[in-house]
């Protein structure tokens, strides 16, 4: 065997120790459940997908610098590692003719990117995706608005705004009013917004050999951002006959007399970077933590059809699991209280044949009735078997000895109140479950 | 965009839609319970290794015929996808020193192996793992197979089998006893018994170049199969002078003395293909389906050592997903007998505003109390609505046309009984759980 003396993970990707996994459990738990009452289904489809599936999907830069691709290691075939959940989800349609519409499915799965690495960015990241297929409608827009909106509201996660635009508004005033003919640089540029700034998007549109005076107008055009109920008007006050902007004006009105929130805030720099997107667009963001978007979405009309011939609208909406998780960690609303699920840890007082048979039927008998059970595999004395349990912070601590076999007795220590009570074997379980569910 | 005309997924590869993901996700939620029952807490590791950090682990076929391995689409490092969880854990370990000892953690992930795809077998499929990091003892071998044992079980997969040999007895056998100097091939030959029958592994045995009298030994040796407690004196009456034999049935004895089931069969003829494996090795069988092993582990007390150069004994179990849910499908114990997870269907009688805006009300309040609700997102009329609601086998219709608007009712239709009923508004939460939880 090869001696590999210094152990390490590929850049951007990572471990989760029990701490980190049992936060994230209980967050994928919620998240999975409000799917559930919203009336999601949940699907699989690979991780890895053929290359050509995912081609043409994403946009150039995706598809050339960010997509694991690969050659068949036994042959020509090219592979790659599922980008997002939302193309696979077309294929899955395609492949799944008789799928009953709508479609209503979640997926909480990994996907990867070869981004730079930074904070709440890997390169291999869960998302938890909801998606509505078969509608063209706004209520199945208002219908992913309102399930976001709840999933952030009962994580916890306060100050969300859910920002949206339209694919269809966008068209209008950069193509038909500003006259720009190729508006994917634009895009590119208003999207990094964020990063670098009014003065860093001015340069950058200079730089693709705009005028001044487009680049002063595309720069007012985005500083338009209000509550999605006022935006309508405004809207079509400016633009009353641009039939594309009219034509995304008139879906926004009828999502917003839906979803009637104030949280859902209209932003003409919303771009959204990925190609597929045909009507809203939807980016969820939270104002007190600086670390980007936290779940994101839209329209997507025209995917399926690139794989079916068959128009098959959808809309959807994808959390961003470790983004969400590290946002949570720094309002304090997450936090790693616990470092096992372990409940019960059984010391045993001498290694000594009676004393582990009658340990083993008492854990046994705990085990059978639901609770989680640990006890000595390494042969310690009582003294360290009580360290391992505390350093883990197991809530009860049961003592077997001697005195306890001949009695047919258990003595119990919790370690939170230091309470210490001998109970009846017989009584165990009940006493047991008594402590733990308070 | 590229047209893809002929959506497809990798050979080996393959989508699971609702009905598939209802059963996958209770049987894996049945596991995990148990997992933690027996004290063993969730980690998770990249899906892609480095590949120097996977080499010279599985074994030379292993390494170069099924692991999926590629280079950095964007360097020149070399990545394999995770071939099984067990050497990821072993990294793990090495990587955070100051885990707890004993470690007993569980990981439920996908692996990939390139393998030819049959029935029950797939290239990219779920492991349910357990391993005790930091015991060399025989009750930490012990408790994984009371583990795995209690997991057959529960899942009602009965007639299980759960083989056990050591590879310190095949070493005292093979290459003491019978001379073999290179026992590679040959226990490659003999893992092949169960496909190729006796006169298979005589022929392969053959071709290796071994003498008649050899071979006919070795066939001899690997017909000896029998319940644990009584394999423990025949192999001390045999080879009681052969001090690797004797190691290891000393330590299969005391498993025995803790696991006290008679599903624990030694079998000479398992030999396990991973090379990882140093002491005890399982393979869970089921005797009433032809699908090959549901699971396997084993003692490998010397791998993590090849990272940390410290000795770290560990032990563990791998519950093979796919095949054991093909199984309990074979077997009847599983069914898929749900199509979703929504449990009240809204139908909405006309579109008209009032009822809308009344529908989504009971809606959000359902939702609110933990109810599953779908409603119609494609306008259709009532009937095609109750149709699709049909169509899911959703167990509770409620109607809302101008009269319960008008009244604040609801009239709820129970799709299993055709009950049909007019509920106030204000006590439909109740009536609807005391309906669903029935």
């Amino acid at each position: 065997m090869t001696i590999q003396r210094h152990p390490a993970v590929p850049r951007g990707f990572r471990d989760l120790g029990p701490e980190e996994m049992i936060l994230r459990k209980s967050v994928i738990a919620k998240i999975e459940s409000i799917f559930r009452r919203f009336g999601f289904d949940p699907i699989d489809t690979p991780s890895v997908e053929l290359f050509e599936v995912m081609a043409g999907k994403y946009g150039e830069e995706a598809e050339n610098k960010l997509m694991w691709r690969f050659k068949d290691p036994w042959g020509d075939r090219e592979y790659a590692l599922r980008y997002d959940l939302t193309v696979p989800l077309a294929r899955y349609i395609a492949m799944h003719k008789d799928t009953p519409m709508p479609f209503k499915r979640y997926h909480i799965a990994p996907v990867w990117r070869h981004e730079e690495p930074q904070r709440g960015r890997y390169r291999e990241f869960y998302q938890c995706d909801a998606d509505i297929v078969g509608s063209p409608y706004p209520e199945a827009d208002a219908e992913i608005l309102l399930l976001a909106e709840t999933i952030y509201r009962e994580l916890g996660i306060n100050g969300v705004k859910i920002l949206i635009n339209d694919r269809r508004i966008l068209r209008g005033v950069f193509e038909k009013e500003l006259g720009i003919e190729n508006p994917l640089g634009v895009y590119r540029a208003i999207d990094k917004l964020d990063k670098i700034g009014v003065e860093g998007v001015r340069k950058e549109l200079k730089s693709l050999g705009m005028s001044d005076s487009v680049i002063e107008k595309v720069l007012e055009v985005i500083s338009m951002r209000m509550p999605l109920s006022e935006a309508i008007s405004d809207l079509m006050r400016r633009y009353g006959s641009n039939e594309h902007v009219v034509s995304g004006a008139r879906h926004l009105e009828e999502i917003s007399s839906i979803v009637r929130s104030k949280n859902i805030v209209f932003d003409m720099s919303l771009v959204r970077g990925l190609d597929y997107y045909t009507g809203p667009i939807f980016e969820a963001i939270t104002e007190s933590v600086k670390i980007g978007s936290i779940g994101g979405g839209g329209r997507y009309d025209s995917l399926i059809e690139l794989f079916t011939g068959v128009r098959t609208p959808a809309t959807g909406f994808s959390i961003g699991l470790d983004r969400v998780i590290e946002v949570g960690l720094e309002l304090g609303v997450f936090s790693y209280s616990r470092k096992t699920y372990t409940q019960v840890y059984v010391v045993i007082m001498e290694r000594d044949k009676d004393i582990l048979e009658y340990s083993l039927e008492v854990i046994r008998d705990l085990r059978e009735n639901g609770i989680n059970v640990s006890w000595d595999l390494m042969r310690r004395s009582h003294q360290k078997q009580r360290e391992h349990a505390r350093k883990l912070s197991i809530p009860v601590l049961i003592y077997i000895g001697k005195a306890e076999v001949t009695g047919n007795k258990v003595t119990v220590y919790l370690t939170e109140s230091g309470e210490r009570e001998v109970i009846e074997r017989t009584s165990l379980v009940e006493y047991i479950k008594g402590k733990i569910s308070q």
